[in-house]
């Protein structure tokens, strides 16, 4: 299985993405807690050319809240980000972590169904763009 | 291998504990570009009391840059976490991602070698606190 699950957006512009996916997200419980600039970060640090990127950081309360119950250290994986970038001018591209594959390397059984739920709706909201 | 690094602090407070661990992070060269109060947020959308945790979210600009460069999902795993907790009164933990282990799904060989290298700094970290 792949690490993220991934969409093309066309007749879009990218702010215009950017709030879709902050729509969709809310509809399966997730508000964007962060929001990380790539492109202004890069210019900003290294002085360089990049295409827009943004890492929003989503958060489903209820499913943190339990996530973090059962794995105190979870919070190193915590929040499950979502990319938006524009590599090829004109095509929105929104991508998703897959929890499942993100924290393979975590053996907690009570994790694994918390991140299978996690994982059908972070899906859904790529599949809903 | 496991999927963090952990250490415990006494005799500081939390808030002294997140300046110490910001001013590591920086000589190792990351920013911390994001930071999630957990406590507030759980709060603030479940009306529940947790304990002290925040999650910091440190970008080392040239590591990310390279990093996106050689895989342009990878901000799905972006920025690197380092958690700092006091789940028990006056002990404050603080906890890294193992970059080598949460990107172990990953297949690209270009990746593993910048994970090695950002690993080792964020041990460094942990280390020196």
């Amino acid at each position: 299985m792949n690490y993220y699950y991934t969409t093309q957006l066309h007749n879009i512009t990218f702010d215009e993405a950017i709030q879709k996916v902050t729509e969709q997200l809310q509809k399966e419980g997730f508000g964007v807690l962060t929001e990380i600039d790539m492109k202004a970060t890069l210019r900003k640090k290294l002085d360089v050319d990049f295409y827009n990127y943004k890492i929003l950081g989503a958060c489903n309360a209820p499913f943190a809240y339990k996530a973090l119950q059962n794995e105190d250290k979870i919070g190193t994986m915590l929040p499950c980000n979502i990319i938006v970038q524009e590599k090829l001018y004109g095509t929105i591209e929104v991508s998703a972590v897959n929890p499942i594959e993100s924290m393979k390397a975590i053996k907690n059984e009570a994790l694994g169904f918390i991140a299978t739920e996690v994982n059908t709706k972070l899906k859904n909201v790529i599949e809903s763009l």
